[in-house]
């Protein structure tokens, strides 16, 4: 199973709207097919295993991480691929929460005869596909805030310099951040900013389709920005607030962006909302790059299930920008606290990662 | 000399104005002595090991961090000891920049027929009393700024609640790190606000004499705060400007308090000339505490030699108060970069330490 779990580990980012599953079938002791979601969801883990074991399959056990699938998607059902191949018994990590199926692959494979063990390595199941679990049980993706400042929270000097405050180290693991997420978020205060193009440019992994996406209640992002230009090499969609006029809409539309609409909030759009559109669309897991609003919306909505941080080490002063505009915290027990679950020397930076805190709902699942 | 310094180490913060030296006699490769300096400055280490050995001291050779002394002080010179001892040989990780001595102590032991080398372990031993060195070369203490901030660098919201952002843990450590300086500094800011007293409440340590330093320009400090109710029982300096009434300081000085005095900068005080006069006050050690005021000045100044920043896991964001005041950077170029040399985890905190980076002029010799 922990095998199984490594597979499934290459899927993430990759296989979304569909959960990370990663297959191993051993017969006599022996590995004879191994399988994880391919890109865009499809394969599915097991029907790549079982393509790999070939005859192989006969009598063998399926170690799958999450409960096959019972249902017609847009391919048949896992249980009846697994059934044909005459596998003897099948070990899942967990059942599979998505009302598709939640049950019904376990007891479709033991009407064929199928031993089913389940529960294996559950934990660690559950935690590596968070995402696609709060997609399907809270309506919402999981969301990682990153922010890379100075010690003391800065990410700008007054006059708006800011490349660069980390080093080759600390960017290139953003990337891989990118790489491991569904979609990335940024405000469009980032956007007229900095003109991001927020790829993925790490040798190997140029093609994973992140979705980019900017929050912008009042349609700043400007059409000449490198987000719109290149929306049909990589895809961006912009989330704004109902009503603007279609001609408004139209030159990102023509450019192939696609256009999602979240209420207004008191400051800009409701982060809530726009993740649950986003959730909709089949975003499992969405990292937040800023800009410093972003930062604050998603903490005032106690919205960020995970933090990383990436820290300089150089001290900017109280006249550089903030990484984070005001919470209004009425108390210091109010201000948003986090659990480290790791620390990472980058060169001369220094990454910290976090999780929330349970207490403060909502948090990820099981993580 | 690895166990010398080790004793050495035992001094730190309680030798100033002397350097924290250790010494370990050997004969027949056994140890028949160890001594480091005492409390105060005295006796020295080789006093201490030769007293240990007794006769066993005869032809043995000596360990020692630091040249022996040449000179008469309130002791009578180490050299001569280890003459009348009759040591045969002398290992010396380094030579004295005191000008008292720088030398001498090693020309009177060869000139008494001692067998003496030097150089072993001597970047040890050089980092080991970078604050000594530092006061005897620059006239300036060794500085270590020490921060305890939010992820984003805030140390109070906005009504000024800041107790506590650091859990116990920390606030431990940041009291191990006063008793490993001479003295501690802090703004009248941190005065007004929170009343501190700046002892070293650990178990076994309460007892190191820390001297507290107060940098007030204006005489803010009430005489009815902690710092000074409390200078008979703890020492407390107040540094300000030049040219109060003698009746503004007449209550500080009556209840103990130490006046100096520094030339105003455009905020507050000169900070190299206050270190200076603490360094002719015998200070070679220090540790700044803030406030934002003084951690500014100190960093605008390039007086920082080392960083010890607490990072709590939270988020405060924009309200907040800032860790450090504006530092009026032209560039990014020109922010204060420091070079990470240790990440400890202290319960949910991280302490993270940083020494400048040479480049930088001035920065503490040889570390």
């Amino acid at each position: 199973m922990r095998a199984a779990l490594a597979l499934a580990r290459r899927g993430l980012g990759n296989a979304w709207p569909n959960p990370a599953v990663g297959c191993v079938l051993v017969r006599n002791g022996q590995v004879v097919g191994r399988g994880w979601t391919q890109p865009g969801g499809r394969p599915h883990a097991e029907t790549e295993a079982l393509r790999r074991a070939g005859r192989l399959a006969r009598g063998a056990t399926a170690y799958v991480t999450l409960e096959p699938c019972s249902h017609h998607g847009r391919t048949p059902p896992c249980c009846d691929a697994l059934t044909q191949a005459g596998v003897a018994r099948v070990v899942m990590a967990m059942r599979d929460p998505d009302p598709r199926v939640n049950g019904r692959g376990l007891a479709m494979l033991r009407a064929a005869g199928i031993l089913v063990e389940e529960g294996l390595l559950e934990a660690e199941a559950r935690a590596l596909n968070a995402g696609f679990f709060r997609r399907i049980e809270a309506g919402l993706p999981v969301a990682t805030l990153k922010l890379a400042t100075t010690l003391d929270g800065r990410i700008a000097t007054a006059t708006g310099e800011s490349r660069w405050i980390t080093g080759a180290e600390a960017r290139r693991e953003a990337h891989a951040l990118r790489a491991r997420h569904d979609a990335v978020l940024v405000g469009s205060g980032t956007v007229l900013a900095d003109d991001p193009d927020l790829t993925c440019r790490i040798p190997g992994m140029e093609r994973v389709p992140v979705l980019r996406v900017v929050a912008d209640a009042r349609l700043r992002t400007p059409v000449t920005a490198r987000l719109v230009q290149t929306a049909r090499v990589a895809p961006t969609c912009i989330v704004t607030v109902p009503g603007h006029p279609p001609a408004a809409l139209a030159p990102y539309i023509a450019a192939g962006v696609e256009v999602l609409t979240a209420p207004a909030a008191e400051t800009g759009l409701d982060l809530r909302a726009l993740l649950g559109a986003l959730a909709r669309r089949g975003v499992t897991r969405i990292l937040a790059e800023g800009g410093a609003g972003v930062a604050a919306g998603l903490l005032r909505a106690r919205l960020v299930d995970r933090l990383a941080w990436f820290h300089a080490p150089g001290v900017m002063g109280g006249e550089g920008h903030p990484a984070v505009e005001g919470l209004r915290l009425a108390a210091l027990a109010a201000m948003p606290r986090f659990r480290r679950v790791a620390v990472r020397p980058l060169g001369a930076d220094l990454l910290t990662e976090f999780e929330c805190i349970a207490e403060v709902p909502p948090c990820s699942p099981g993580s």
